[in-house]
């Protein structure tokens, strides 16, 4: 029992340094050996652990992934309609971006397409489905346009967002990421509301500071 | 003279050989020995022309760069409507992407953050110039609303862009590209069109085809 304690954090240990190496050097470049270094292990605990580069990125990537569908998970248990919760979402997200070093790397690994033999897709897909679910609720709710394509609305959604934390971890290493991420809403929002629910506009921004 | 021509004639191979090779493995997982066997150089002839992978890659990126630029600008001189330009050039650059291995290679290593030791900005600088540009033609035009910032919406759609294309890489190695392209001007479109030019909507996505 100890031992399996043990190993787990020795695990957490590794997947925290392995984030701070692909966070810095994205995945072609983070080497083994660096890995090790920064999580304070041997290379012999670190293969013990994941046998590849490959495995340690996807242990990062799903940390980061169980780390951020847990802070939107409380989001959505607090029962706001569908379109401010997924605006809320956008700067939940935003904020761990910020702050949580594993969370970076996560997305980073994700979109490094060419690195991994098969590219990461399951992130993508629940977001794509939880953005579906919460704009079809808009639509219901009337706060989005009736004649909206929900699912079409979160490939867009999901694609924009994506680009746009790219941008801005290209641009300014991320500091103006949330300002960013209100200007994809200043864009979108006239075109999906509702027409008599513009003047929720002002409040939706609010959410995203 | 003839050297002059036989080196370059050499550089270009080394250029086309480097993009297959980024283009399927990536910055961090590009070895020399692969981009010289591509290109059908030996590694000596290769180092004398670029010293480093990361000039290699910054070559590829600037062929890429200047046959997109290239191809822009051969739109924009056909003198259309901003807006109807603009949306014109998006579908160009996905044509591009779905049938040139450079600029495959060269916007894969654009949006490839954390490989090179300082991030490429200046073909998203162009863009974001370019798309300003023609979003302020379109204001001045009435094609768009009036009260557009044209300088964020050009951030919105240029960082959007990335995204949409990075996701359908990721989704379909690019099968859906057009399609998604289409997308996201469906959704953008109806919140910066003016009210008055509703009708032309149809028309700007028979440009996205």
């Amino acid at each position: 029992m100890v031992k399996q304690v043990r190993a787990q954090v020795t695990r957490d240990t590794i997947v925290d340094g392995a984030a701070q190496v692909f966070g810095r050097r994205g995945y072609g470049l983070a080497s083994i050996a660096d890995i090790a270094q920064a999580a304070g292990v041997t290379k012999g605990a670190l293969y013990f652990h994941f046998p590849s580069k490959d495995e340690l990125a996807r242990a990062v990537i799903d940390e980061q992934h169980r780390r951020t569908m847990e802070a939107a998970g409380a989001v959505i248990a607090e029962g706001r309609p569908g379109l401010e919760t997924m605006v809320l979402l956008s700067a939940v997200l935003a904020r761990q971006l910020l702050t949580d070093p594993v969370v970076q790397a996560g997305i980073r690994l994700t979109t490094d397409v060419a690195s991994l033999d098969d590219p990461v897709t399951g992130p993508y897909r629940d977001w794509l489905r939880t953005a579906e679910q919460l704009f079809r609720q808009g639509v219901d709710e009337g706060d989005l346009r009736a004649d909206l394509d929900a699912a079409m609305l979160s490939r867009v959604v999901v694609a924009s967002y994506t680009g746009v934390q790219l941008v801005s971890e290209t641009f300014s290493h991320r500091a103006d990421l949330l300002q960013r991420v209100r200007e994809l809403w200043i864009v979108l929002l006239p075109g999906i509301l509702a027409s008599d629910r513009s003047e929720t506009l002002g409040h939706l921004l609010e959410l995203v500071r």
